[in-house]
Order: C-alpha cells, then sequence, then structure tokens
C-alpha cells in the first residue's frame, strides 16, 4: 500500500470512538513512528505506535495493534521519525545558562574568581533565577530533556518555572558553606531545604532534593546533617565528587582519603544518591559507589572543555555503577545538548581507552535514558518506552541530508543527531513542544527577558 | 534609530543605483551583519556588510560604510546575524556519506574488512560516486563548507558535480597500490589522474590534485612518481599520514623509520602537500613537516571515534606547521559538519594537554577557516574576508535559546553552534543557500537518489 495512504487509514482508525468493548478510548496515540524502546529487549518497532492515558504509557507495540486496541482522543502522526523515551540530564545548574559562553578557555580559578563568581554575587536574585530557568526550560524541550537533575540556588523558584513550563525535575536545592545569594549559613541553607523538600513533596512533575555543594566546600557536620535530612524525607541527594584532581589533593591533604572514602566514612552515601562528574575515582572508590548504589552522572562536555579529566566510565559501568549522562551547566559546556553528550560519550572513551567498541552507541542512548533514570533511582517511572511508565517521550527527525541514508536508528540518534532535530516532546502525557513550536513557554519573551538580564551580567563583570 | 527601521533605510541605501562617481555598484552586498573577518587582526565589525563583485570580495567594513560607498545589483539582508568566511573541510572521501552509520563502534579492521571493503567493491561506481557527491555537497552547503578537500575514486565525477553544486574543491584522484574500482594498477590510477588534472586545470572552483592512498598501501616508486607529477602540472598533493599506531610500527618494521621521516627519506614532500591525521608524530617528525611547510588536517572527531589517538595540535602550531580542520568521510564520524570539528578540537587538546587555556575558541575558528586555507596553501584566496580575495562566506543565525544571550560571537561559533544554524551560504559570490533553501540542487531528488543506492549498499553488505 501506498505509505501515505496507509498513515491517513491508521490515523482514521485511530481517531474512531470505541466501537466495541475491545477498543479502549485513551488521550493521546502517537503512531507513525520508528519506536525506539529502550526496554530490557532493546525492541525497536519499525512502524510502531504508543498509546497514552492519564500521563502514562498505556501500551507500545506495531502501529496496527494498537490501532486494534485503542483510539485516541488526540492522535499525532510521527511522520515516519523517530520515538523514543525522553532524555534525562542528570546534571546541570539551570540558570546559569544566563552566564554561558561569557568567558572559556580559562584556568578554573581565574574563570570563577574573575567571571563567575562576581557575576553570581551580583545578579542572582529569584527574579534572574525564574528567568535563567525560562530559558534553560525552553532550550530542554527544544533538545528532547525531559528529566533534569539540577542543583543551584532559591530552586524553589527553579521548581515553579520548571512545573509551569511542564518539564520533570529532581531539583535540589543547594547547599554551601560560605554565604550564598539564598543562605547567609548552612544552617540557613538546611532550613531553606526543608522548607522546599515540604513544599513540593508529592508533586506529579518536580522531586525536590538535597544538593551539598561538594565535600570540600561543606564541613563533616553539614554533610552528616544532609543525610539525616534525606533519609527523613526519602529525598534524593545530589553532589558534585572528584570532579578535579585538586578536590582529590584537598581530600588527601585533610582527611587523608579520597572524596569518595570521606564521604563513606561519615556515613554520608544512601539511597538515591547522585555524584556528578566522579572523575578522579581509585577502583577501590568504584567499589564503594556500587556498594551503596550511587548514581554517577557522566558530563563529558563540561570534563573536557575545563581539563577536568576522563571519569572511568567503562570501568564504572563493569562495576554496575549506573552511569547517566549530564550536560553541566552552559557557563562549562556551553549547552544543554543532550545529544552533544551521548555522542561526546561515545567517542570520549573510545579514544581514553584506545578501543573503538567501547561506549558503543546503544550504551551511550541507554546513558541518556534507562540508566540515567537508574542513577536517579526512577527507573520504575522513567527511561524507557513501556507500560505504567510516565508518558515521558520525543519525536526525532531523520529527514535530512545530514541523516540519509539511515541504516541504524540508534547510530544516528548519537552520532549524527541534534537537539534541533527534535520535532515534538511529551512529558507527562502533555505535549509541551509539537513540530518546533514550544506550548508552555513564549520564546520571543523568554528570549527578550533573558537579554535583560545578560545586560546585568555584563555589567557586573565589566564586559 | 529603532533597528528595524534603520536596517530598512540601509538597504534602501544599498539599492539604490550609483548615483556619483563616488559610488560603486557591485554584485551583491550582504549587509546588517556582525561581521567575523578572520584577517590578521581578528577584526570583527558589529554592524558591518560585504560588498562583492565579479566573485571577490570588494569591500568589508561598517555598514554605513559600506552604504555611502557601494550599491548592489542584490542585496541580502543577514538580519543581524553573524557573518563569516565560509569553513574549509581540509579532509573528506564526499562520497562515502552513502555509508554514513553503516557499521559503528567496531575494531578498525573488522570495520573494514566486513563492513566498508565489501561495500565499496561491490558498490563504487561513477554513478554511486556522483549521488554520493550530491548528497554531501547537499549537506556541505546546509552547514556552512564552502571548499573541501576530497581523496577517493573517480574523482572526476565528484569534481563535476562539486562545480555543479557551486561548491569550491581541493579533489584528489586517490592512487592505491591494490586494484580499486576506478584502476586495476598504481600505473593506471596515476595515468587517470594526470587526465584529471589536465582536464580541470585552470577551473574557478575545482583545484585538481593527486591523492596517493598512504606510504604504507603505495610503493617507493609510485610515491616518487606521485611528487614527480605534481611539480609537474604544480598540483596540490593529499596524502593520510600517520593516523594509526599500527601505520608507525609497519613503518618502523618495513623501513626502520617513522612514516614522515620515510616519505622525507624519498623526497616526496614538497609544496601544497597535506597531510590527514598526523597523530602519531615524534618532534623531529613534526620539524620535518614544518621544514617543508606541509599542511596538516586534523580530524578529531574520525580519531575519537576510530580510537586513532590524538595529534599533538599544540605542538603543531608551536612548530607554526599550518593546522586546518577535517571531518573525514562520514562513515567514520558521521557527518560533515565543521561546527562538530572545531568544538572536538576546541574539547579534545583541552583534556589532552589538562589545559583548559588550550585550542582556545579563536584558535578552533582560525583552524576551520585561514589556517585550513594556509594548510591547503590557498590563503591568498580563501579563509578570511578581505578585499580581493574569493567571496565566499556564510551567514550563521544566534537567534535561538541555545544562543542567547551572546556575549562573544566567536565563543558561540565554537561552542553552541551547528551546522543547522547556517542560514545562508554563497561561494564565489553566488548564493548556494539562501535562508535554508539550498539553490543548487534538488533536495528531494538528491535524498531519493542517495536511498537507492543505500539499498544497494545493505545488499551488498548482507545487512
Amino acid at each position: 500500500m501506498h505509505m501515505r495512504l496507509a498513515s491517513l487509514l491508521l490515523a482514521a482508525a485511530l481517531a474512531v470512538p470505541a466501537a466495541s468493548a475491545q477498543v479502549r478510548q485513551v488521550d493521546l496515540i502517537v503512531y507513525n513512528a520508528i519506536v525506539v524502546t529502550m526496554d530490557a529487549a532493546s525492541r525497536i518497532i519499525p512502524r510502531g505506535a504508543v498509546a497514552i492515558q492519564d500521563g502514562r504509557i498505556a501500551a507500545v507495540d506495531a502501529a496496527d495493534a494498537i490501532a486494534a486496541a485503542y483510539t485516541g482522543r488526540e492522535t499525532l502522526d510521527a511522520g515516519g521519525q523517530v520515538v523514543l523515551p525522553g532524555l534525562i540530564n542528570t546534571h546541570t545548574h539551570a540558570p546559569m545558562v544566563l552566564y554561558r559562553g561569557l568567558a572559556d578557555d580559562l584556568a578554573l580559578m581565574e574563570w570563577l574568581q574573575k567571571y563567575i563568581f562576581p557575576a553570581e554575587a551580583k545578579t542572582v536574585t529569584p527574579e534572574f533565577v525564574r528567568a535563567g530557568t525560562r530559558l534553560a526550560a525552553l532550550e530542554m524541550i527544544q533538545s528532547g530533556t525531559t528529566t533534569y537533575a539540577d542543583m543551584y540556588y532559591f530552586e524553589e523558584e527553579i521548581a515553579r518555572v520548571t512545573r509551569e513550563a511542564g518539564l520533570r525535575g529532581v531539583l535540589g536545592q543547594t547547599i554551601i558553606q560560605f554565604p550564598v545569594a539564598d543562605a547567609k549559613t548552612p544552617e540557613e541553607g538546611l532550613a531553606r531545604t526543608e522548607a522546599f523538600l515540604k513544599e513540593f513533596a508529592g508533586d506529579e512533575l518536580i522531586v525536590p532534593a538535597i544538593a551539598p555543594h561538594a565535600m570540600y566546600t561543606l564541613e563533616a557536620r553539614t554533610l552528616k546533617a544532609v543525610r539525616a535530612m534525606a533519609d527523613r524525607y526519602s529525598a534524593p541527594v545530589l553532589i558534585h565528587l572528584a570532579e578535579t584532581a585538586d578536590e582529590s589533593k584537598t581530600s588527601q591533604q585533610r582527611h587523608k582519603m579520597s572524596p569518595t572514602r570521606y564521604l563513606e566514612s561519615l556515613g554520608f552515601w544512601g539511597p538515591r544518591t547522585l555524584a556528578a562528574h566522579a572523575v578522579w575515582l581509585s577502583p577501590a572508590d568504584i567499589q564503594i559507589l556500587a556498594r551503596r548504589n550511587v548514581g554517577v552522572s557522566h558530563n563529558p562536555e563540561s570534563n573536557m572543555k575545563l581539563a577536568s579529566g576522563t571519569a572511568k566510565v567503562p570501568a564504572l559501568r563493569t562495576a554496575r555503577v549506573h552511569v547517566g549522562l549530564g550536560t553541566d551547566g552552559a557557563a562549562s559546556n556551553n549547552d544543554l545538548d543532550m545529544f552533544e553528550a551521548m555522542r561526546q560519550a561515545a567517542f570520549l572513551h573510545k579514544l581514553t581507552t584506545g578501543d573503538p567498541r567501547a561506549v558503543p552507541a546503544p550504551v551511550a542512548l541507554q546513558m541518556a535514558t534507562i540508566e540515567g533514570a537508574r542513577a536517579l533511582g526512577m527507573d520504575d517511572r522513567l527511561g524507557s518506552l513501556e507500560p505504567g511508565k510516565r508518558a515521558d517521550l520525543i519525536v526525532v527527525s531523520m529527514r535530512g541530508a545530514r541523516q540519509t541514508p539511515m541504516y541504524d536508528p540508534v547510530s544516528h540518534l548519537v552520532y549524527v543527531s541534534r537537539g534541533d532535530d527534535v520535532q515534538t516532546t511529551i512529558v507527562n502525557g502533555k505535549i509541551l513542544m509539537r513540530d518546533r513550536k514550544v506550548l508552555t513557554l513564549d520564546e520571543e519573551k523568554v528570549l527578550a527577558e533573558a537579554n535583560v538580564f545578560a545586560a546585568r551580567v555584563r555589567e557586573a563583570v565589566g564586559k
């Protein structure tokens, strides 16, 4: 049958009201798709469809089978393109998009002390954080991220904007030893965090979390207080870990232990804990993370750009540590495109291991989806297209010269796709972007507002 | 004055026919642009314009100054976006786009022997090469490449298609020891090459070149014959050099010398010679390349994906070797996007040197433009926007969420731009793509034709 005709007939069939008890009506059916499920069998359905009801996936199957069993109150033609789980960015600092490209190619301390710290001291306010999060949310929706883990200040503002934008977030209120924009002391930070955990408890989209900055910027008693609070509220914990050689050296000098081992000695590691970067790990450190079931967020672009080093991803995976991918803040990357993170992970570990088989495309894609969900302890809900999971999915175009020919959709997703190829983004069953038009944010307004704050940033650093 | 009104008035001024002797009429004026010239002073003109006459740049200046001195038979509003020299891809195998993503993540020999060699043996014909080059040309025009250096078979077909597409090419007919699709022996390859050099001598867009495959796939007498022919015709020479540790080992075993030194011992190195990859070089090898003024094509993505190693770009640059950037063929990358090559070069050398100041954004951009031109011995004509040079330029959008805010256009070009951000591509004064619409190729037809050949490739490798 002619492809377009088949597609039209299928669309008609999907939209017919339920005629018999066997046909169930659902909210939305995404059809005419190559469905990359990321389920345990890595199933790819060449002509597939996804049925969605109440924000969850009702069924994933061949389009014909879905058409026989379901009708949709709404239908979405994926145009023969690839449908896959929404991408999970396991580490970022959303509002820092407002510092993107402010300064690059500097030694870390010069970058922080001449640009980032002065800019943050003079510009971070609730309004700034809201404007930055709107801009970040726009970029994430446009590039196929549906869940992100965040660590920043005024995280309750980030949570509100994220919810309005319709994105899913594991959002961590930062706790740090020195005075910052939203807390003068770590005690104040802990109090803010507790209020934050209470405010967003049980939210459908927001998982409130605690974000102790790092072992070298916090005293032992604060780190212990974080663990106690996390246990009390069953809250996730997000922390930077062993990002740089300096951090390892500092830990050895102060505690005669690696950062990982020091945190272990404090009883810090616990359930639903995510360590970002985890570059400087010994085999013993990796064993600690594996034993404590700590997830890792690998940030290849940031680690390369800041010359931090290479996380031992193959060794972490061999030890069965769940490794997700992150972009880090856009001040050190400089974007939030998870396709770039996938490609970079695949490239980087081939180079550093000398083995072109390291982190093959299917593994890079797992890291951006189901492994990211596991690293966040949310694989019961996220990371693959399977019945019962949250309906977070994206449509990615393979139509262009760059994607032609297509022998293998997974190869293309990792080695040639970019965020801009995402056509449609759905979170919790709600369409946030359709055919590149973002529906939950006013793009022009968000960009204009961002430019107002950028002028203040420029002033703050004298640029 | 209101920006849009100012722009309209400027457009009106630019289009007025020459009223006085002081005002010169030119073919095309590109205005309302942030002009990144890549000239010796790295001049950036915030509100600039470029005047073009007879395929060459007549003037580059502030828009007001251009409006006072020139009127354009045609004008092009860059919409306040960035205009820069077209990108120069110093190493690719254009028709191999038809093998993109056919097989990834394999050890080099398995990849070559199970996929690439069988596919090439069964599918490479003049028709295949034409279809592949059309697809590659489409992708290059869409992603801002205006000049490319190529090594493949049936290079005269590649040259014809490249000329039709309006791109500029330094196109090398491959010479190799074993029988290939277009020549049974290297002698036949040399004869083909000589005919090719004659056919395209003096062409405005095509520079015919000789492409001896590599030192390990050619006998000494053939390499010497290549040098003699290059001297006779003043033709550029393109060769793979020291791509893998295996090549170095082979050279040591056969010749007790590095590949670079072996070629030096044959008298192979000469003017307008480009060595692609150049990964495994000793300090002495680097000195040879510097002394012989050999250009280098650095291919960071291919070198990472195939786990070939890291070229010592900072050391090469210190030795004043001109290092351009290349994508390599799309079978090993998997695309022809020079923005990705720039970003990867900036990331890679920070990581491997441990210094975040290595290959800063301005250097990565130089490598993709003026240094690429120098590596090809064409910096008298290409690589920067300066009066007298060929009018090869592109307009890159900075309008999106991903590019907001913009503190520094050069940072964005390297760290957040992608090929798809290119709006307009001009080669030799001719507009090849305007507002994402390619004017010299029928996109739908090119993609359909590519898919026909892809079916043959699938069959050839049993996939």
